[in-house]
């Protein structure tokens, strides 16, 4: 059992990005608003695809690129999600297995296909994101294994799949072998509006389950309905153990009941694209405290990932990103 | 860090155990109570090394009992404690490392020798014992090392430390590290004269800093001056997450919020000797936590453990007993 020890288990939306550079007249043609994102049901995909042709096709998803930095920073990851049985299924598992990140992605879900984002990259660098969630959200509590969440020191949960109920029931039982066993769970809160979609029953969820909590300052707010982040803060703390909350330029703030770690965000050339900020920030975080850095370099290592990736487009590197964590033992 | 990742640092008195045959006329003539258990100072320590000779040497106390048995299932252990520089420190340390368990004592101590415990074994195979502290109660908290805390899963404290004052600091700098890098504490209760002695600092601390709770039946009651052990449970599961309650031959209660495990104790061939029954409980509890058991799991292999220690003299084995990981599988 030893050897097959995993730092964090991600559960997520599979979804796979492809990118595709077009012009603005076809984002004025299909009425997309350049630099939103827009859900688009399967056969609004099926035009927008036969259109476009093949563009580049990668993993995404936020606890998918989570997951896959944990890997890249030298961490032993896995992931947990729902594909069919289609190409772009075999894309999303083959992009994960080229990082290093075991995929249990359990029976193909057969009445959709894999979830897409097609994202429209026009010359002036902006992202017009379509997300067609497909079989993603019908990840169900058959799903989630007891010897892998018990063999990983923490499990990471994607808010997004809150709003489906059989993710929600997987969450629940993704939650109910971590207290079995005596491993820890996090969850992202993914997004704003998916907090003030299900307010009250992620609270009780966080009260009653969750170890450490991810969040951006909008969503943390929203959560608590608080005047303000400092409000946000006290609530949160008395409902859960640890939170790392990131505040953009202002950097992120890691509470663990009465010690708090003010981190500053990492000074970046250029920042060309946010995208993904969020995910690498708890990749470096949690990298670090399965790895017995302190709070306070766990949430510096999550703020040198972050910075890194706004410098380049999209959520996810190539390479190994191994050499952050030393830069992380730098004050 | 990786690779240095330990399951269980264990931090407690470091004793040698001196174990003498004698006749019941010795302890007469010395006025030793058959079967007890005295502290003795240094020079009635002397008196009796002086007139009874060479004994066979080992190390003991009980944290050290329960890391050694969490290496000899397989686990990753050290050790932290204080010893003087002369021959009984350096068969404390040989003895530990034999066992697989890496020891960090920190500087000699030098006004006192290494703490010892003189087991006089009487032709009916009973056992009284003469306690020398010694060095062993002036840990002091710069023998508490933050990277060592930082790299174990779990810190394990000995309750009998809370007798000295400097000691008592060092397990407070043990769980400020732990803290802050969000790594988990055990305590264990070692005693109910000792919770006697120091009960509302114990469950103040408890409150405060520790994940995980060992004790026996007399020792929780007595820590919450219970009516029963029911009433003393419900007391400890408000104070501490984890509690792992050993019963005799009752078998022991695991508690986890609302989760309550009950144990059976493992039925043995002959009982020989109790001692250290509880020490290798928590060798077997602290495995199965470590290494992703369910906690009825994790307490099963507890039981295995203790049952196994009580068929034979004394508080340790000298073999492997990775063998009773694979028996805890069983139902």
């Amino acid at each position: 059992m030893n050897n097959s020890k995993l730092d964090v288990v991600g559960i997520g939306n599979a979804i796979v990005d492809v990118l595709l550079q077009v012009d603005d007249s076809f984002l004025d043609e299909h009425k997309l608003i350049k630099g939103s994102m827009a859900l688009i049901n399967a056969s609004q995909c099926r035009t927008l695809y036969k259109q476009l042709g093949n563009g580049l096709e990668v993993s995404g998803g936020s606890a998918a690129n989570t997951v896959v930095g944990v890997s890249q920073l030298g961490g032993r990851a896995a992931y947990i999600g729902k594909i069919s049985d289609d190409p772009l299924g075999r894309v999303f598992c083959d992009s994960m297995s080229s990082a290093g990140v075991k995929c249990f992605m359990g029976d193909a879900y057969k009445d959709m296909p894999t979830a897409c984002c097609i994202v429209l990259v026009t010359k002036d660098a902006e992202r017009t994101m379509n997300t067609f969630l497909g079989a993603s959200v019908h990840l169900e509590p058959k799903n989630i294994s007891e010897n892998l969440i018990a063999s990983a020191e923490v499990t990471y949960l994607e808010g997004y799949l809150w709003d489906s109920l059989e993710a929600r029931e997987a969450f629940k039982k993704a939650c109910f072998y971590a207290s079995k066993h005596f491993r820890k769970i996090s969850l992202s809160l993914s997004d704003k509006f998916c907090v003030d979609r299900h307010r009250d029953a992620l609270r009780s969820f966080i009260r009653n389950g969750v170890d450490i909590l991810f969040g951006n300052e909008d969503e943390i707010i929203s959560l608590y309905q608080a005047k303000n982040f400092d409000e946000a803060v006290i609530e949160a703390s008395r409902d859960c153990k640890l939170l790392a909350l990131t505040r953009g330029a202002q950097g992120s703030l890691v509470v663990n009941g009465d010690s708090i770690y003010e981190i500053k965000a990492e000074r970046t050339s250029k920042v060309v694209d946010t995208t993904g900020a969020g995910d690498l920030y708890a990749s470096g975080f949690l990298y670090g405290i399965t790895h017995g850095f302190d709070l306070s370099r766990s949430g510096r290592l999550g703020s040198i990932a972050a910075g890194q990736i706004i410098t380049q487009y999209g959520a996810r590197r190539d390479d190994d990103m191994s050499q952050l964590v030393e830069e992380s033992a730098r004050q």
